[in-house]
C-alpha cells in the first residue's frame, strides 16, 4: 500500500450495511483518498446471489459467491467482513489475518465467541483487526475506549446495547402498552425479528458487552456466563411504578472491573434515574456510559445499528487501518487489545437498591408476611404501594405489591424472594429489577 | 522522535489541568510508552510561580517562568499549551509550530479567535495542532467529528457547551430556585467565577461553537458575530411552564450548515423535549449532539471540564500526535482542518416553535391584544396559560402570559414581540426562547 496507489478492499457480504459501505466508498471517494493517503477501491465482493440487483458503488467490483476467493484475491489488500454468524466468518477472518491482510468486522457474535483467537492471530501477523461497527454502529465507543484506556483506567461500562429492547421498553413506558402488543407492532415495522429472542432476552446485548469488556478490561469472558434477564415478564405497571419512584426502566448491560481476572456483569431491565443521562436514550437508540478514574462518566449515544450508521463506523475503521498500514504503523489497533481469561463474577454480594413487585392473592396478612420476610433477610423498604389488579371475569381478586428497597445484596433479596415465591398467596414469581445509581 | 527514544514534552502553564496531565504522564508511563511507541518525558514546564508546591509527576521536569524557554528548549519535542487567553499563547503556539514542534492546546478562546491562522501555520510546517481538550474536556467530540467527516457530511451540531450555565439551569429547574440564588451558590461552591459573564451570558459557549463549526463545516466564523442570549432573564416560572409544555430549558449552542459560506448559529436558553437525549444532560455535564447525513444523531456527553477529564483529552491528543510523528504521518490532524471565511447567517427566516412569556399589567383586554398582535404577524399559538404573579407589598397586580407557538419564523415573532414590548401594559420585555425539535 504505497502512497498514491489504490488500496483494494474486499467485502464479505453485501446486505444493507455492505450496500451502505459501497455507497460511502463511492460518494466520498475524494475525501476518503485524502484521509487514507491514496484511493480506496472496492475490488471484490462476496454475495449470496449474483443475480440480485445492487445499489450504487459496486460498479467496479468483481462479484462472486465465494468469500474465499475474495480473501485470496491479490487485488484485495483489506477485508471487510459483514457476513455475520460464527462460521465461515471465523475461518475467513483467520485466513485473511494470517495472510497479512487487515480485517474490519461488524460481527459481534464472532468477536464475543472467538475474539481472543482472532486478536491473537492479528497480533502474531502484525496486522489490524478493527471492529467499531460491531458494537453501537455509528457510536464511536471502541475508539473512545481505546483512547481513554491509554491514559485512564476504565472502571465501569453501562450500556443500552440493543435497539429493539429499548424500542419496546420506551413504547411500553410512554404509552402504557403491554409487552406483547409492542413486540407485535415492532415486528410488523421491521424493528424486531420474527424470532425476537436474541434481542428481547438479552443475548445480543450480552455479546456486545463481552466485546466491550474485552477491550475495556482485557478480559476474555464466555458470553454464555453473562447473567441475562429478558423483558417478557414486564407489565405496564412496572413502568408506571418506576416513574412514581423517580426512575425509568431501561434494558441495561453493565460490566464492572473487580479484582484482576473477574468482572461483574449482567444484562436485563434496570431502573435508571429519570433525570440521568441514560433515561433520555429512547426509542431504538443505543448508548454506552464509560466511567473512568480520571475521566468521570462519559455517555456516547446514537443509532447503534442500521445501514448508514454502521457503514460510517466500518468506513472510519477502514480509514484508520489503511492510514496506519501506509504509514508503517500496522498492527497498532490489534496490539491495544490484549486479553487474558477471566470469569464472570456472581454479583450476589454487590449492594444496590432493588425494585420488587409481588403478585399475590388479596388475603388479609399478605403484606405483613412480605415485609416480614424481607426484613428477616435484611432488606429494608424505601417506598411501597399496593394496587388491586383489574379483575378479569370471575377470576379471584389479585393485588400488586410494589416497592423500592434501600441498598441490599442481590443474595439477600434473592433469599427473601425465593421464600415468598413459594408461599401459597403468591400467584406469579416476583419481578426483581436492580436500580442503577 | 525515533522508536524507543523518549519524546520530550514541554508544558506551558501548570494549573489544575496541567497538574492532571503531569500526574497521568507519571502514573500511566508504561501504558503511554507502549501506545506512543516510546516513553513520554515531561522535560520542561512554564509556571507562574517557581516557589509554589507542585503535585506528583513534575519531578524530572525543568521548571521555569519563561514559556519562551520551554518552546525553544531542544529537549522539548511537543508543546502542550494550557495557559489560556489569546496572548502570549498565540505567539508561543505559532513559534512552536513554525519550529516544527506539534502543539496540543486546550485553549478555546485562542482557537475561536486565531484558529485559522494557527491551523495554516501548522499545515505549512507539516506538524499537528490537536485540541480535544478545548471543547468538552473528556468528551471525544473532536475526534468523533474528524472521523465522521471523512465518511459523512455533518449537517448540524447542538451542544450544551458550558457546565456553569447547565448547572444553574438544572438547579433552577429541579428546585424551583431563582437565577441569582443559584448563581451565588455556584460561586460559593467554585462552579462559577466571581465574574460569571463569560459563562452565563453565552460567550464561552460561543467560542466553543466556533471551534466545532470550523472543524465540522470548515467555516471561519467571527466569534463576536454569534447571536448569544444569556440566562439572567429567566425566572422559575419559565422552567415550570416549559415542563408543563413537555420540555426542559437547556443552555444550547446550535450551528447548522446552510449554503456554502454561511452557518446558522445561536447560543442561548432553549426548550428541548423532555424525553430527548439533551434533556438528561444535567448539572455541570456538557454534551454535543452531532447530526450527519449517514450517521443520524450521535450524542456525546461527559464532564466537559475539570482537571481529570481535560487532562485525559490532552494526553489522548499527545498520544495521537506522538504516534503519528513517530510513524511519519505528522501533520495529518492539521491537514483535516481546512477552513475558509464564512459568515454567521441571520436565523430570522428559519422556522421553529417558540416559547414566549409576557409580563403585563392585569388589565381587561390585554390577552386579546397579545393574541391579536401575534395573529397579525402570522404566529399561531399551540398552548397558552395565564398566571397572576404573587403581589409584592403594595405593588400593582401583574400577570404572566405564557405560551408555546406553532413553528414560526424568528423574524415574525420578533415583529410581534417588538410591538407588544412597546405597549403600555407591558412591564418587562417579553422572554423569547426557541424550541429545539
Amino acid at each position: 500500500m504505497r502512497t498514491g496507489v489504490a488500496t483494494g478492499v474486499g467485502m464479505l457480504g453485501c446486505g444493507t450495511v455492505g450496500g451502505g459501505v459501497a455507497r460511502l466508498l463511492d460518494e466520498r471517494a475524494a475525501e476518503l483518498a485524502a484521509r487514507a493517503g491514496g484511493p480506496l477501491r472496492l475490488a471484490a465482493v462476496a454475495v449470496r446471489d449474483l443475480g440480485k440487483a445492487r445499489g450504487p458503488g459496486l460498479g467496479g467490483a468483481r462479484l462472486t459467491t465465494s468469500p474465499e476467493e475474495v480473501v485470496r484475491d491479490p487485488q484485495v489488500h483489506v477485508v471487510v467482513e459483514l457476513m455475520g454468524g460464527a462460521e465461515p466468518a471465523r475461518s475467513l477472518v483467520l485466513e485473511a489475518l494470517g495472510a497479512g491482510k487487515p480485517v474490519i468486522t461488524a460481527n459481534k457474535l464472532l468477536l464475543a465467541h472467538h475474539g481472543p483467537e482472532l486478536f491473537a492471530r492479528a497480533r502474531a501477523a502484525g496486522v489490524d483487526l478493527a471492529f467499531e461497527g460491531a458494537v453501537g454502529g455509528g457510536i464511536p465507543v471502541v475508539r473512545t475506549l481505546r483512547d481513554a484506556l491509554a491514559s485512564d483506567r476504565v472502571t465501569r461500562l453501562s450500556g443500552i446495547l440493543n435497539g429493539t429492547s429499548n424500542y419496546v421498553l420506551t413504547r411500553m413506558q410512554r404509552e402504557g402498552l403491554a409487552f406483547d402488543e409492542v413486540l407485535r407492532e415492532a415486528q410488523r415495522l421491521g424493528y424486531a425479528e420474527a424470532e425476537p429472542s436474541l434481542d428481547v432476552d438479552g443475548h445480543d446485548a450480552a455479546h456486545k458487552l463481552v466485546v466491550l469488556a474485552a477491550l475495556a478490561f482485557g478480559a476474555e469472558l464466555p458470553p454464555g456466563d453473562v447473567p441475562t434477564a429478558g423483558l417478557r415478564a414486564l407489565a405496564p405497571i412496572d413502568h408506571a411504578a418506576a416513574e412514581r419512584f423517580g426512575y425509568v426502566v431501561k434494558p441495561l448491560a453493565v460490566a464492572e472491573a473487580l479484582d484482576a481476572g473477574s468482572v461483574a456483569m449482567r444484562v436485563g431491565p434496570t431502573l435508571v434515574p429519570r433525570d440521568g443521562l441514560l433515561a433520555g436514550v429512547g426509542g431504538v437508540l443505543n448508548a454506552v456510559l464509560v466511567e473512568g478514574e480520571a475521566l468521570g462518566p462519559c455517555l456516547l449515544s446514537g443509532p447503534g445499528a442500521g445501514a448508514g450508521p454502521t457503514a460510517v463506523s466500518v468506513v472510519a475503521d477502514l480509514l484508520d487501518v489503511v492510514a496506519a498500514t501506509r504509514s508503517g504503523a500496522a498492527g497498532r489497533l490489534s496490539a491495544a487489545v490484549r486479553t487474558a481469561p477471566a470469569r464472570v463474577r456472581d454479583p450476589g454480594l454487590a449492594h444496590a437498591p432493588f425494585y420488587l413487585r409481588f403478585v399475590v392473592r388479596d388475603e388479609p396478612g399478605v403484606l405483613g408476611r412480605i415485609t416480614t420476610a424481607l426484613g428477616r433477610a435484611g432488606v429494608s423498604i424505601r417506598e411501597l404501594f399496593q394496587r388491586a389488579q383489574r379483575p378479569v371475569g370471575e377470576a379471584e381478586p389479585l393485588v400488586d405489591v410494589v416497592m423500592l428497597t434501600h441498598a441490599a445484596t442481590r443474595a439477600s433479596v434473592a433469599a427473601a424472594v425465593g421464600e415468598l415465591d413459594g408461599a401459597a398467596f403468591a400467584v406469579e414469581p416476583a419481578r426483581v429489577l436492580p436500580v442503577a445509581l
